[in-house]
């Protein structure tokens, strides 16, 4: 199989470099990359590998031809159609392409002893950096600028990198659940999402946390605490065993009791690893089941257009017994 | 034509969103994208705006079939081979999809006013930067530590994001080329370089400076201005007209009388704009010829391993007469 997603490259060699292809054979495995990474790709891999000046694709099809393989798998989510054309030409010379989807990704879904120890940093760096940012927020600063401090903090903390585009969304903005930070100003009696990540040693976390400036009115602490509840559900049914849509069926239990589920307008959550948004995916319909050692994220949450939006997000490991939440941080309302 | 290249479709349309195809033909244009960013896509361009709640491919050949289009080009270099795959299947309706490469890039390659307008404000954002973070760079913080600290200023000076992974590389680390910061430390007696850009309303900016801790010994002064007389070279060579070769052989012909020149071992420079590296390549045997309103970098460097790296590049605009530096920051040794 030819492998050339870049996560997948990583998780499958520990190749970290921007541009290196895996060929995965039953008794063969190289990596082939440019001569940028010639030192890096020996510190980092056991297999062998192979440096090439030109285009990965031209060496790609040189290596298949010479060892005579015959049927070669590849990425067809991530290979472009240049590449693809590139190893075409190949077929003169006998060889199938066989397009694969998922294969690597799969793997990836269940987390090792060292991943988890990785994803687990991660989660805890997040956690502290929310610590770090409640303090700071006040009327006055704009959405950017809590982005901004928010990771900075997170890089001070240890994270190589925010792990994705920081959200930070108040008011209305924050019924978004894509919102980008604009130049809007916090003010007090709205409520303030934050939803980010760390990424530290090549593995990510991803946490939201939705506060409230000032005194909160009823109305928001009633639909606050659905939310919360929704997210309690579905963390107490998770374990090893359930499928993703029993956890995904609890939360959403919780929200259409209290007459709410329609304005829980995605799924409950995906797994966080190399990538942030990884296998499995927590939704409706999705049979698959949980599996101890996968890592995912739990987060319902309720969109209300031109008033507010309220999501909550923890991070968690699915264990035999339950789950452990990695991103430890307060889940409170916190009025401030 | 198909663009499924996000810069390519941002240039076209303006849309700014992370899923989006524009199919652009003669008499009709029309952007396809998801739910998530209908409100944004009808905000942001002036064509028709289709939303479908499946894979864009999926409605993508419906239409070309409905407008019974016959031959429609595809970013080669872009799409997947799972998005081909399923265009693909419209050529039983008679329709023909044709590879290219690059006709956009081309485009993009020659600004507007009012894209020079974005690149001049990041490019003076990354100049500020840079005089903020002079002052901190001491023995005993880390690469990373000094590139926390300059992401940090960037932002708080207007950028969205850096433009790139900022490089912070000292001693031994600067001879290589994309060094990634580490926790070594900066020590007296040794170079720090630090190559970062600003991104700012879409628009990237690319500098590098290399300075040095203490005084600099006479040997690093003579290659600092072998490094420094070849970047004016280069910019002195800079002009409408000219091709991209001559830059690059100006800067190189420079590091040869020194006897330097086996130590540059990348090009001279490389478009930018929305993204950090397009067209043009300032490099050898590039035949294409500089035309006002592009924007380059010129970025001599020279590598000697285990003890230095010097690069010094600024971001300039092409004119009729010259160029226009538009990073405006030191280029004198600093000796701090």
């Amino acid at each position: 199989m030819l492998v050339t997603s870049p996560a997948n490259v990583r998780y499958l060699s520990g190749f970290t470099g921007s541009n290196g292809w895996l060929l995965v054979g039953g008794d063969r495995t190289v990596l082939v990359t440019d001569p940028r990474y010639e030192i890096q790709a020996h510190t980092q891999v056991d297999c062998d590998v192979w440096v090439t000046r030109s285009k990965l694709v031209g060496t790609l099809a040189k290596l298949v031809r010479k060892w005579g393989w015959r049927r070669i798998g590849f990425e067809t989510a991530h290979l472009r159609h240049e590449a693809y054309a590139g190893l075409s030409e190949t077929a003169q010379s006998g060889v199938e392409w066989v397009p694969l989807k998922g294969w690597v990704e799969r793997l990836r879904a269940c987390k090792s002893q060292w991943e988890i120890e990785r994803v687990r940093q991660a989660a805890a760096t997040a956690a502290q950096a929310f610590d770090a940012i409640v303090p700071l927020l006040k009327p006055g600063l704009t959405e950017k600028e809590v982005a901004t401090e928010l990771d900075y903090r997170l890089r001070r903390l240890g994270a190589d990198r925010a792990a994705f585009e920081t959200i930070v969304a108040t008011g209305p903005n924050s019924a978004l659940p894509h919102a980008q930070p604009t130049d809007r100003q916090l003010q007090a009696g709205e409520p303030v999402l934050l939803d980010f990540g760390a990424q530290r040693h090549c593995y990510a976390s991803d946490m939201t946390r939705t506060v409230h400036l000032g005194a909160a009115p009823a109305s928001f602490r009633r639909l606050y605490a659905a939310v919360l509840e929704a997210q309690q559900a579905a963390l107490e049914a998770v374990r090893a065993g359930v499928t993703s849509a029993d956890v995904d069926e609890a939360a959403r239990a919780v929200l259409s009791r209290h007459k709410l589920e329609s304005l829980f307008v995605h799924a409950t959550g995906h797994g966080v690893g190399i990538e942030v948004h990884e296998l499995p995916r927590l939704g409706k319909g999705e049979r698959a089941r949980l599996r101890e050692g996968m890592v995912v994220t739990i987060e319902p949450g309720i969109y209300v257009e031109g008033y507010c939006g309220i999501r909550i997000e923890d991070t968690v490991l699915v264990t035999q017994q339950g789950c452990e939440v990695l991103t430890q941080a307060p889940k409170n309302l916190l009025e401030l």
